[in-house]
Formats: structure tokens, C-alpha cells, sequence
């Protein structure tokens, strides 16, 4: 028999998506009966018949997509506003899709082996949070790379490398909040960055530096302190910052858990409440709103950035190599935007 | 050759953990080179060889262990403090024994074919958050209990199943909120409940009820609200509180969340600070600590509800049906910590 019926006929006789339509006829994952029962009765019904040859191909997928997460020690991952607000991006768009995530963690002593997840049917493509600029993450980034398996490396860029990169506009980001530090008429701005191991982090050095030199303002290297994005070392950094406070109007955080610790470690050192500069954070997380005085944050969409990766990697995992996605720019990076609150304005 | 050594003594000459030795001798889910070659090395020098037939039964694991989330439409589920401190838990035990996640979402029209993740090899355990007490769940749960395979449900009970479930105390919890709402002095006090097909929702309204009647006090109709977890549905319950809110000395609402609604919406109906009865909300989240006032609320162990479902199942999983977990308790119950703070002391 000729298929002369299409999917989307098919799913619209079953009142179903046309994913479903494909997991029913290509035996992937798990689904109830009755659906199946529905696509396959309005299958025979419109006389379509998938190729072989695709369903075949179709039946070495695993139904997974892989997200790979950075090894922390005993951070509570799932914890932080920044991996739960892009992990249920992800997992919002993989369920539409009827697919499942599988975690993967990375071992404390090196990167996974990406291509062997593929080789091994655990994953069907794969997204990649906390990537380092380090050289055995490049060499099986580029394994898989160069393997044509889907994948997407969210916020991290990897210069010259040709990968799929969603990330947001940290520049900007950090360039507004510098920006907006100056128009209240602070001058001596310190800056508490991540690791620089993070492209992200360059980005932030780069912005701020970019917003000094626009308003005539030096680069004071006795300004700079470096965080690990956790609460603590905010805290350790207010305690670094209390000898020389008299040369510092206002503070910009890399991230809000910095930016909180900044607050909670200036009051721990006994500096009274209308001596704490101002301090802007990043990512705009909840806690931005509760925390007292509120706390200035850029605001990051973690959740697109989560969603917009998820749809790139499925539609490559079901176009194949023939992806209108190849000819597409493969860096998206979306924009940030400043929100104001009190611990900034007076 | 007989297998004279123990897979410990290879572990320890290796230089690795017990789990990592049989996942290089059982070849299962991806490792390092280097890994594989001290482990096959120390292997062969002490003469270990796992019986056939255990190898045979190990190829055919998955690596997963899997992790059933809820349906919940739009909502960023891993946003939750609830679900990421359980996930952050679990996700812990599975690294430290080498197992990747597979999270999986409920359809929105049904439960899990929990049967056939395992029997397509998709998982090798699973463990079961947001169950429902409804007749679909119920039969898929007792599907997989009466084949034997390894899974835990956490935060639900089912009467009389005999199902492994790890849990907090929640009457214990919602009973010394409630009675320090007494001892303050409060008298007439309004519950702001979850959802009913939650066991965990009838534990809180016993716990309610218990304080109310050692203190001699009346389980009052008109006091009683319901919520779904959300903050929204907080605001919208203190709406609905305006009209009698002479009526309510105190409120004991069972998440934070809702507590933190009840405080907002509150202020959204221009309700005076000092007119705003006291709360104590339930969970013990990062928020309650940084909203204001202070958020009073009851601790659960999330992470280690997560931790020990995660390490049982991991182990019933290594044991098979051996386990000697099957002559312990089944349900577990941690303790519960009511955190004062500034929203329900003077």
C-alpha cells in the first residue's frame, strides 16, 4: 500500500500531536494502550505506512535527551534558581515532545564521555550546562561534534568551534548594571565575578570594563574580588571589602546568591545598614525580591534559554543531518535586561 | 580460573569504589579509559572473575535510575524548593554509585506505564514523587510491586500496599505549628490546606485538628481554606480571608509558598502591617528566611527523604529480590523542626 496519508492526517483523525503519532508507529517510549490503539486504528483507517528504513532508524532511539550537568560537591544543583529555572525549560519542551531527560553528572575527576552516551543508545541529543573552557571538555565537545550527533552547549561559547550555543547577553547585562550604578552617581564601583574559567565571566569583566571606560571611569584592580557564585563566598567577599569601604560607593555581583552574601557578610561585620553600598546583582533570581533591603538584579531568562535549546536539539535529532537548523546562526544569545530595586536607588 | 578475590580487594588495589569495579566488569554505562584499564588490570592480577551469569544479568541494566515527576502544567517544576532539595538528594546517591537520572514526566491525561520503563530497560529502579491516591496510580504501583522491581514512592502513603515509602511526619510537623500558634496566645486559627488527594495533606489537617483539641479548642468550618501549593493560590486565599479576618487570629498554612501568597496578598488588600495575623508556613524554603517579616515554618529533610529513598532503591537494585531491606520497615517517617521566626512571634 502507498502512504498517501500524511503524520499530521494521521494525528488529526486520532486527536493526538504528530509526536505521539511517531512514538506510536515507531514503538518509542512508553505510551497507554488506548492512544496507541487511536493512532493505529486511524493509521490503517488513512492507510499510512511509515518507511521502513525509518522506522528502523527510528527504533535505535532511546526517547532520551541528555542534559549534562557540572560536578559541584555537595551543592545542592537542583537548588540553585539558575540550573532549576533552565532545567525546567528543558523539561517542559522534552515532555511536549514525549521525550525524557536524563541527567547526567559529571565525574569530579573529569568530563563525560559525550560520544560513548550516543554509541551507547542512552541519549538521542543532548544539552550541556556548565561547560569550562578546559581542554577535555573541547576534545569530546568536538568528538561529538564532529560525529554530527544533536547537541546545544548553554551559556558557554566556545570561540572558532562552530557549536550550537544558547546563552544570554552578559555583556549587556553587566554593562547595564555598571551603567546604572554610575547614573546614581556612584564612582568607585567594585565588581565580585565567578570563576574565570567561565566565558560568562569574561563577558561580565568585559561589560563592566566597558561601562567604566564609556564614563571616563579607571579600571581599579584593587576593586576586583573573585566569588564561586555560592552565598558563602559573597559573604567571605564583604568581609575582604570591609578594610578598604571607604573607597567603595557601590558594588556589582556576578550573581544574586553573591550579591545576598554581600549583604548578609557587611551586616555580620557589624557595617550599619545606610553604609552598605549599593549593590546590584545578577540573574534576578526569587530571593532578589524577598531579600531586605530588595536587592537590584539583571534579569536572565533561564527558562527560554532552556526551552529555546530543547527545541533546537529535538528538531535536529528528528531532521537528522538534513536540519534547516544547520544554515541557521548556531550561537542565539538572548537579551538581559536591568531590574532596579531598592539596595540601588535610594 | 576461580574467583578467589572480592570485588572489594580489586576496588582497593584499583584505587576506585566497589561500584565503579562492577561497572567496568558488568561494562555498563560510559567510563573512562584509563578507569576501565586500572580495574581490568587489578582484575586480572588478583584473579577475580564475576560469575557469568551476573555479568549476563548486569548487561542487561540500563545505567538509569529513574525518577517520576508530576504533571504540572506551565509550572517550573524544578523550581520548586520542594521537588529541587529532593532531586539535589537523590541525584547525590546516584552519582556516588554511578547511576544517571532519567527524569520522567506524567502525561497530562494519565499516569506512567511504570511497567514498561522497566521492561524496555529504560530504568533499573525508580523512585515516585507527586503520586496521587487515585485507582489509575494505585494499579500501576501495584503492577511493578508484584513484579518485584526496585522502586520507593516519596511523600504519599498508600494504606495496606506495602509499598516502600520515605516520608517526613507531617502530622508531627503541622501539629507543632498549630500549638505554637496556641501558646502564643492565638485562639482562633485558620489552616490553609493543599490539595486532598494527597496523603500528606489529610497527615497536616490531623496534626491541625490534634493541637486544636489537647488545647480544648473547636475544629472550626469556616476557618479552613484550601490552596494548590502555589503563591498564587495564597494571594487568592487572603482575598477570601479580608472578609472574616476579624475572625482570625493566626494562620497555619501547609507550604511555604502559600504562606508567602498570604503575607503579599495581605498587603494587596491594603491590610495595615499590625493587622496581618500571624503565619507559619511549612517547608522551611530559602524564602522564608528572606521574606518580611521573617517567614515562621516547619523543616522537612527534603534532601535526606531524597538521600534515603535514593540509597534504597540503589540497594534493592544491587541485592535483586535477596535484599535484606525486604525485612525492614517499609515506611519510613523523618522528623520534622518548627523554625520560629519574626511572622508569628511578637
Amino acid at each position: 500500500m502507498i502512504a498517501i496519508a500524511s503524520r499530521k492526517e494521521v494525528a488529526e483523525l486520532a486527536g493526538v500531536s504528530e509526536a505521539t503519532v511517531s512514538r506510536v508507529l515507531n514503538n518509542v517510549g512508553p505510551l497507554k494502550e488506548e492512544t496507541k490503539q487511536k493512532v493505529l486504528a486511524a493509521a490503517k483507517e488513512l492507510g499510512y505506512v511509515p518507511s521502513s528504513l525509518a522506522r528502523s532508524f527510528a527504533r535505535k532511539r532511546s526517547g532520551n535527551l541528555g542534559v549534562v550537568m557540572p560536578y559541584l560537591p555537595k551543592a545542592r544543583l537542583f537548588s540553585a534558581y539558575y540550573f532549576s529555572e533552565i532545567l525546567s525549560g528543558i523539561g517542559s519542551k522534552a515532555r511536549e515532545e514525549g521525550y525524557d531527560l536524563l541527567m547526567l553528572f559529571r565525574d569530579p575527576d573529569g568530563t563525560l564521555d559525550y560520544s560513548g552516551m550516543f554509541g551507547m543508545r542512552k541519549i538521542d541529543g543532548c544539552i550541556i550546562l556548565g561547560a569550562k573552557d578546559e581542554p577535555e571538555e573541547l576534545h569530546a565537545l568536538r568528538h561529538i561534534r564532529d560525529e554530527g550527533q544533536p547537541f546545544c552547549v548553554i551559556n558557554q561559547h566556545f570561540e572558532g568551534e562552530g557549536f550550537f550555543e544558547v546563552d544570554a547577553d552578559h555583556e549587556v547585562g553587566s554593562w547595564q548594571a555598571v551603567k546604572h550604578l554610575i547614573q546614581q552617581g556612584h564612582r568607585k564601583i567594585a565588581f565580585l565575578n565567578g570563576p574565570p574559567e567561565y566565558s560568562n565571566s569574561r563577558d561580565r569583566h568585559n561589560g563592566y570594563v566597558r561601562a567604566l571606560k564609556e564614563e571616563g571611569l579607571e579600571w581599579d584592580s584593587t576593586l576586583q574580588f573573585k566569588g564561586n557564585f555560592s552565598r558563602r563566598s559573597g559573604i567571605q567577599a564583604a568581609a575582604g571589602m570591609v578594610a578598604v569601604l571607604d573607597r567603595i560607593d557601590a558594588i556589582f555581583a556576578a550573581n544574586d546568591r553573591m550579591a545576598i552574601g554581600l549583604q548578609q557578610g557587611f551586616r555580620e561585620q557589624g557595617i550599619p545598614d545606610q553604609r552598605i553600598p549599593a549593590i546590584v546583582g545578577y540573574d534576578d533570581s526569587d530571593a532578589a525580591e524577598l531579600t531586605n533591603p530588595a536587592l537590584s538584579s539583571v534579569r536572565v531568562p533561564f527558562y527560554q534559554l532552556g526551552e529555546i535549546a530543547a527545541s533546537r536539539v529535538l528538531q535536529m535529532m528528528e531532521d537528522g543531518t538534513s536540519s534547516e537548523l544547520l544554515r541557521e546562526p548556531k550561537q542565539i544569545k538572548l537579551p538581559t535586561e536591568l531590574v532596579v530595586r531598592a539596595s540601588s536607588s535610594p
